[in-house]
């Protein structure tokens, strides 16, 4: 059996051809940039009043007048094209343009105001460019602001639209099928349900961990015989990713690799070493779909989707960052199996708990957890202060 | 002036009157519970078969029998109605019912089957409930799962699913009016701006930060004048909330106060002891409607909506949880001014890292930023090591 990193690795090897397009600013979240995003200008895009104050020309060494006779005001949104003499001063509202030959901006409290003569109140020091923003001292105009390939994040969306992206160069949505497998599987709105039936989670749980990933989903299902899967699967293999829950083990009832295969599918590896997800199945159709099949129990479906699906569609946006973080545990754990285990956790300030749970079927566990933790398949005994890979949920708040 | 502490009071005892509603499961997503959630069946609804294996009873004393005679096959989505005899076993499929009377499933990888007769494998041992998850073992039926008020989060999706919440009890969505103000600004999808033009951010970087909320945003403009901000107010009024960016301070162009009066608003506070986010004003209207201004300086319109608009949106739907989270610094920090203080910041594996940058109109500090800091008015200088507390942009993975 193939290990956890040769099967990631496998998975890695065959994205999916991604297209670029320009997608409004707020529905860009979450997408990929599928070009370098530059500032198209300085920023701030002119010396800005950082205070409503009274500037004027300093020489920085010479004594300050004892007063400057006020020529006008620059408001927000304005720009003062008149000359302005040595002995002349102008009031500028916060964030206005400070004209380029004024270098001082002393704050509106500090000064004292007489029939248009403007003098200071004692005590106070000056410096060239005080309480002015520079031109171009956050950013200067053609810098590389960020990279192609970087997912959309909420904090770029401030920057994006100050820099002009109404629009971002992002990619098109990816299309997938989900489908669900089993003759005991009923959809969650049904309020009566029979004592073997079982609602359907799994696909709501697959589209809520990859929720603002830009990939849009349709569900299907089937029953547990292979002329309903070849059915269902026909259709399914017209998206870019077809995603199968159930059946994929080797009972029996298992029919779904059997029938990705009649259906046209190459697999590229069937039963990976890792727990809970081992009959995992994987693979490839000349259409240019993508199929994965995970067994059907919810925490195999979660695993399946963090460690193989999400990375899998990053990589195909030319994403390869990491969907893990190193951390600290607090407790030892024993190995259980020479497989990769994954185990649901909870982080708190001590570093990740791993949470008691009753195996892969388990649908409690999840609710206070914060993601899934990696006992790597190498790695015999965990002892508390062990740093393990830990996954993350995704965090709203 | 009225201090952090008292301004958020102030905010907090003016909660808006919200309506439950049910929403469809993964619309539901960041909105609240309106009721509690409860297990409407015991979980696993059945004594689940683990895996796919060969059930038969036994008292738990006696020597196992040699071979027992294989009486049918249960697969998942079926019920097994007819007797077993002592001497009979049945095939049972991962995820089917293990019939009441039978209390061992052997896996069927360590049976010996011939001719209908199953026989085991040498040394293997056997236990009562092996491999059976049991009814109820996970949730019984009318535990209360989820608590009215708390955050519908994406890991609990599975599980309201398990549980038939195809529609869950949350709240209709709160309307709020954006009305950014200041003659500088223009639309982002604007690529040719003059000198003196800045491009809007505020609006998007609310609606970004609000993301997930059970809110509805329109966004307004309006110049710097008395008359537009009337004329606009008076729109943005008749929704819940009214969130009015710039114009706030007591500059000779900020206008914003005095037009939300002249509306019908009473002003509760009118600057804070915040930097940044001083001049942020707060008022209701007899109609209802809730309206914050804020400073039209980007980081200052971050500041107001996590201490203050986030806060009183999830107070408003029963929600006190905590924005923020408690961390240590990496590096001291001097007090700069008697205030609360609220600085952008890194969170990394040592800590908090509290980044450089020049002040509120900053717009490229915050991209590899992760969250804020807030350095209380009455902690004076802060060394590393110390805690603080941390408010994290949203993470999307």
């Amino acid at each position: 059996m193939i290990s956890f990193d040769e099967a990631q690795k496998i998975v890695l090897s065959h994205t999916i051809k991604t297209i670029p397009s320009t997608i409004p600013l707020l529905e860009s979240i979450g997408n990929f940039y599928s070009d370098t995003i530059v500032a198209d200008r300085n920023y701030p895009p002119f010396n800005r009043a950082a205070v409503d104050g009274i500037a004027f020309y300093w020489d920085g060494t010479s004594p300050i007048r004892e007063s400057y006779q006020l020529a006008g005001t620059v408001f927000a949104g304005e720009i003062w094209n008149t000359e302005i003499k040595d002995f002349q001063c102008l009031r500028i509202m916060t964030g206005a343009p400070v004209p380029k030959q004024l270098n001082v901006l002393i704050r509106v409290e500090d000064i004292i105001a007489a029939n248009n003569q403007i003098s200071f109140k004692e005590d106070l020091t000056f410096s060239l460019m005080q309480n002015i923003a520079r031109e171009g001292e956050d950013l200067t105009k053609g810098t590389e602001v960020l990279q192609k390939g970087t997912r959309i994040a909420t904090q770029h969306i401030s920057t994006l639209a100050s820099l002009g992206y109404g629009f971002v160069p992002s990619f098109e949505f990816l299309t997938a099928t989900i489908l669900r497998t089993g003759n005991e599987i009923t959809e969650p709105v049904n309020k009566e349900v029979a004592s073997w039936q079982i609602r359907d989670s799994n696909s709501y749980t697959i589209r809520t961990l990859l929720k603002d990933y830009p990939v849009s989903f349709h569900v299907r299902t089937a029953k547990d015989t292979l002329e309903a899967l070849i059915e269902q699967i026909e259709e399914g293999k017209k998206s870019d990713l077809l995603i199968v829950t159930g059946g994929v083990s080797a009972g029996d009832a298992d029919y779904v690799p059997e029938a990705l295969v009649k259906c046209g599918f190459t697999c590229h590896f069937h039963k990976a070493k890792i727990r809970p997800g081992k009959p995992i199945w994987f693979g490839t159709h000349r259409n240019g779909c993508v199929a994965f099949g995970l067994p059907g129990n919810p925490f195999s479906v979660q695993v399946g989707v963090k460690v193989f699906i999400e990375p899998f569609i990053r990589a195909s946006f030319g994403n390869t960052e990491k969907t893990f973080c190193t951390k600290t545990i607090t407790h030892e754990r024993a190995k259980k199996i020479s497989f990769d285990e994954f185990i649901v956790a909870n982080e708190n300030e001590n570093g990740i708990v791993i949470k008691k749970h009753n195996g892969s079927g388990d649908i409690s566990a999840l609710l206070s957890s914060t993601g899934m933790v990696q006992h790597k398949a190498e790695v015999e005994n965990l002892s508390a202060g062990d740093a393990v890979y830990f996954y993350p949920w995704i965090k709203m708040d």
